[in-house]
């Protein structure tokens, strides 16, 4: 301790980007996983928890190719031994790496397929913002070693009843589906091989952006380029005319029913052969969810859904929140997207060689809640503890037992603590609390064997609305039998 | 895409120190860990949830006056600003130190006494060895901003109940107490006063190993010190016979009853003033434990408890579980220690300045685990998912409609993905799944309506016992119209 004194004192704040999450935050977070994690499993997939830490080499996007690998995660090097240099570690940025190294690990000893789900943080080394945070919540269910479509389905269905699970109700979502392979079935047809990396990765994020740009801002990144409000200029895709009216053809497809969107998708695919796969494999997912009894006003095709992530092969899913909010400005908006997934299948072979066919989803758990807080739908009891107040510091065993009565009840309950000599100051913690009520008991009340029972509810609801002398009267407070307590206060909690 | 080819294939390995939890490993930990949060919860603690990152400043233990400081934790350095270097930061080696810095940062928003609780993992930047990893889980009780002795009682009463609630029966553990300022007390009557820092050091980490050393060497480590079995020497506090004595007698000092100890330890203090106050503490303690009814079988004074971390100021508690088990000499032990904890008075000083006292515990979760495996009483189904087989690719809908009924009836079921070819590998798969029950239902199945239902543990438990003529008569292995099938399934799993 002699060393801390001489240095000035350290600042107590979080890291930038951080935060802390208090009481209810972390309980309706934890109720809303646990109720996904009790779907997951009931559907056969098994938890699965790596560490937060994973090898830079092993999360693969950031090569130890320069002096200090840690562009977009957290990353720092070991300790060099007497042999060889420390190794690069870093925090994982997304649950989906650590999967593919995990299962490229652990492959011998895992079923195949392999269907898992996970919760937990990942952490971005990016510059923080309003609302956007360097550590923060996913949740993920993955099928691992199955080209089988019916995975897909799997994942889509199972994604709804989550959303239902967690108390998002039918109508106020819809999961939309796609298939890179008809995309780059498009593309092909449009005059834009594989090889054309450039311009496929500037069509994939000017349809990624369709919602915010609108039809015209995607056509001009698909053209010439694009100038924003601030004045930068986006480089474009360079598309002829003829090219642009394909691809804004694709991302318009969406038509009346599943079964007309799938025939604008095979006319412009044409011959195709990667488009026709990839119609085709819409057309099974489509099938199987609608025979499981999940139509297409819960999961339904959308060639406008891309996913911007490279490593998508095949499907892509979205879910979408439709309620309505309204934006900063006041103007109403849907909720958005609240997860997003698809099939992947060449993560694992970057460890193996082998190619091993993936699929699955990740909600972003801090949007959902979000939602859920907005739609009053969270499943967390938020009443604070029954406070028992301390009027006689010898009688401390005496208000310990009430307290444990009242918990034995199922009542949350809890004897103040704080130095009591000043009675307001317990009012005042047990107000701060969001205490429902306060018991109270003082050598008289004691001697009569009764106890003060003081509704802090229905006194707040006075204190705002009574006349002074309703005040004076103090119907929120009655005397009861000791041995009453408990029921007393029960039917309290009971009415509200 | 392109660069990750250039490169060698990554190793799909954990770094050195981690690991992957799998299945029940997951589920088990949560189930305890939800257990205990609710028995905190109905105690009044609300949930803390801070950042796994904090700045080394306000971890504090290690300061940035070494040019790397991450020593015991894993640390990096931020990209410098334009104007200033980058800030240190570090994963939490705890979660005390995060907790000083939350209340020291949110003291006037949050309620005093701050009861808060907090579950998650912690890392330690140190050598990995067998059963040692550098992230793993703590579990936290805390009360922040009181002096109350009462709050020390609550925290040993609410850890007994917190270790009934997650399966350890009464009788199988006990919470021993002691006494900072006693034993600081023994020390000053001793003659090592308070600024004897590295003699009074020795002291504390001999008394810590007691356990293992044994009293001879402990006496040798009050002495001149102790060579141990490799040879390597430590040195000692170079007490006096007469010292050493009072201190070993300080160790012993546990009596037939709570009274007689505190008789012994009022003897050994004499009237220093640290050490009578240390002595009144724990009588008060005993005294609030056995009005609640918590006696000295559960929670018990011990002055053979000091706990090693230096911050701890008064009160210190450690939980023991008092079965046995077999060390690895297959030698009888008892378990162990669970969880310890204390008051510390000073962390939040760090901070602001003022002393804010504090007092809480830490249940080491990894361990209570393991206990909790040994006694055979981890409160989580095991059982793997019901599978439904897959003979006919395109009745796919036919088999995700039963598995769905199995769901919808609560018992946890899935389809075969993998690929169907091979009938063989699905009750592989569906054996490496732990799974229960094989649903089969093929063209001739379907066209007479009814399934056949594998009872895969009835039919594993006659594999190894069974005749090959038995073996050939399949009693584990029935059909059964399709409407009963779920009611079949259900009093096979009833079953057992």
């Amino acid at each position: 301790m002699a060393k801390i004194k001489k240095t000035p004192r350290p600042k107590a704040e979080t890291p930038k980007g951080f935060r802390d999450y208090f009481g209810a935050d972390v309980t309706e977070r934890q109720t809303m996983l646990d109720a996904i994690a009790r779907l997951y499993h009931a559907h056969g997939f098994d938890p699965l928890e790596s560490a937060a830490v994973e090898t830079v080499e092993a999360l693969g996007k950031f090569l130890p190719d320069v002096d200090r690998p840690n562009e977009g995660v957290f990353a720092w090097q070991e300790e060099a031994d007497s042999d060889r240099p420390g190794d690069w570690l870093a925090l994982r940025y997304d649950l989906t790496a650590p999967l593919a190294r995990v299962f490229a690990q652990h492959r011998n000893d895992l079923p195949t397929p392999y269907r898992r789900y996970a919760m937990g943080p990942v952490w971005r080394n990016e510059k923080p913002g309003p609302g956007r945070f360097r550590q923060f919540y996913q949740c993920d269910a993955d099928t691992v070693g199955t080209a089988s479509v019916a995975a897909d389905a799997e994942i889509c269905i199972m994604l709804a009843d989550a959303l239902e699970a967690v108390g998002i109700e039918r109508g106020d979502y819809v999961i939309r589906i796609n298939n890179r392979k008809v995309l780059n079935g498009v593309l092909e047809v449009a005059g834009l091989p594989e090889d054309a990396t450039r311009e496929r990765g500037i069509v994939l994020r000017a349809i990624d952006k369709l919602d915010r740009l609108g039809g015209d801002g995607v056509r001009a990144l698909l053209g010439q380029g694009r100038k924003d409000e601030s004045g930068d200029f986006t480089d474009g895709a360079g598309l002829i005319e003829a090219q642009a009216n394909r691809i804004m053809g694709f991302m318009a497809a969406k038509s009346a029913d599943n079964e007309m969107t799938l025939d604008v998708l095979s006319n412009l695919v044409g011959d195709n052969p990667t488009g026709t796969e990839g119609v085709a494999e819409l057309r099974q997912i489509a099938d199987l969810c609608t025979a499981a009894g999940y139509g297409p006003d819960r999961i339904v095709i959308d060639p406008s859904v891309v996913r911007g992530l490279g490593y998508y092969t095949g499907p892509v899913f979205e879910a979408e929140l439709t309620f309505e909010i309204k934006d900063e400005k006041g103007r109403p908006r849907q909720f958005g997207s609240v997860a997003g997934g698809g099939r992947y299948d060449d993560l694992v072979k970057r460890f193996t060689g082998q190619s091993v066919p993936a699929t699955g989803i990740s909600i972003g758990v801090d949007r959902l809640l979000a939602a859920l807080r907005m739609k009053g739908a969270t499943q967390t009891d938020t009443t604070g503890p029954v406070v028992v107040t301390v009027m006689d510091r010898d009688r401390m065993p005496d208000y310990q037992k009430m307290a444990a009565e009242l918990r034995a009840a199922g009542i949350r309950a809890e004897v103040y603590l704080g130095n009591p000599k000043n009675f307001g100051n317990q009012l005042k913690y047990a107000d701060k609390r969001n205490s429902p009520v306060a018991i109270i008991q003082g050598s008289d009340e004691a001697t009569r064997n009764v106890v003060q029972v003081k509704d802090l509810v229905l006194g707040a609801k006075i204190a705002e609305t009574a006349t002074h002398e309703e005040w004076k009267d103090q119907p929120a407070q009655f005397e009861c039998d000791r041995a009453d307590m408990v029921a007393r206060v029960r039917a309290i909690l009971d009415r509200s």
